[in-house]
């Protein structure tokens, strides 16, 4: 229903990488009290069922074979949901300010003088290796990690990757399955033919897939295992943690 | 009571930074179950409530003054536990593998053979910054953010801090207090005084307290504002983003 004395505001929320139990608390009160869902393509759909059943839920995402909604239409329904409606709560995949734009939703509705809060959310970054094991940072092997994006606005390879293949930090790259030929590249100039490499599959959700190995061997992997996006990629040490890594070692060892 | 037929498993649970609603669903049924709970430090008791009434909660974090439990005894306190009581919740600051040991628990549960799942918790390393409301990430100006430890094994600052120093990633340095100023002469010496810097002591706690700069001010400011343990430090064009960089900006206009 239209507006009657109802304070606009904006709650720029993280859903977390896909398992609705990955939803905070917080997350749950916000919803509870939206008048206007605006969700994205990787917000799993169970979450908008703790907005209120009157809530007008608004999807704004892209599916494939579709046109996703231009970030400034975006922008400009949220400002008119939140005028007209009261409270709009802006349900993003992840954390909202890991690659998700978060920051020009904030900055658009400052200029309108709405107030915003942010929940955060569990990264995908951080909650898919984790919930598969594998641990971005470890004592004595990893003392850091880099989250990078496979997506940059210019279409290129962030020039970040480049770096990260020199350092020693655990790398994860979010959206990059498409540009993985051209990392690996980068990976092995750098000298690092035999970085364990995991790729994960729409991590936390039903259909979630990893596949294991190192630099030299990940692409055949990825292409047999028919892996698809959203996917994350995992670059360093810390791989080698993983069960089937071992399993991987022990196999190699048999053959030689 | 003693363990009659329950089984033996163990929960590494991520509290999240500090506001105890910045839980997930996952970790409140996970409390829910529990038999026994293992809790840090940085965990907020009121997160304790979700447990039943007779579950034992063990506290085995460090306090000031007190010595804290060494990683061995947590190890075996948690296999005693499991093996004694059914469900050991081992309930970690922010996420389990974001330099919270995680991975040695694991470890240690996996060679007793005892179950382990890991669910994710928000790392403050992402949750503080948003709170905050400034984004690790944002379109044209960062495309990656890079995590690191201030508190390595041997006590120095990690090498990685070197070369973040050298990248355009933003930076967060969890547990980098104490070294802030080495950590201020590496960005110094590779030309980034003028790099926007912030400090976020006790990210979404009571106490929370923020202070803004740039590599060439922060100490001083820090020193000013009385800024304790635990902090966080941010460092990157990113931090210009916050609503107190823009008034200081202004400040020096004003002035010169």
């Amino acid at each position: 229903m239209i507006n009657q004395n109802k304070e606009s505001k904006i709650t720029l929320l993280g859903a977390g990488p896909g398992d609705p139990d990955l939803l905070t608390l917080k997350g749950v009160k916000a919803l509870q009290t939206a008048d206007v869902v605006l969700y994205d393509a990787l917000t799993n759909e169970a979450l908008l069922e703790h907005a209120p059943a009157d809530a007008i839920k608004v999807y704004v995402g892209k599916r494939s074979g579709e046109h996703s909604y231009p970030q400034d239409t975006i922008n400009k329904l949220m400002i008119d949901y939140a005028l007209n409606y009261g409270h709009v709560v802006r349900l993003k995949g992840g954390d909202p300010f890991v690659f998700g734009r978060g920051y020009e939703e904030l900055d658009y509705a400052a200029s309108y003088s709405i107030p915003v809060s942010v929940i955060p959310g569990i990264s995908s970054s951080i909650g898919v290796p984790g919930l598969q094991q594998i641990p971005v940072t470890h004592r004595g092997m990893s003392e850091s990690f880099w989250v990078i994006t496979g997506t940059t606005t210019s279409g290129e390879v962030s020039n970040d990757i480049y770096h990260a293949a020199q350092s020693n930090a655990t790398v994860v790259v979010l959206m990059g399955l498409k540009k993985l030929s051209k990392i690996v590249e980068i990976f092995k100039a750098a000298g690092k033919g035999n970085l364990p490499t995991a790729v994960v599959q729409n991590g936390s959700a039903e259909d979630e897939k990893l596949v294991v190995g190192i630099i030299d061997t990940i692409e055949n992997l990825v292409a047999q295992e028919n892996v698809k996006a959203p996917a994350l990629l995992i670059f360093g040490e810390v791989v080698s943690l993983h069960p089937s890594f071992k399993t991987l070692v022990k196999q190699y060892a048999a053959i030689s």
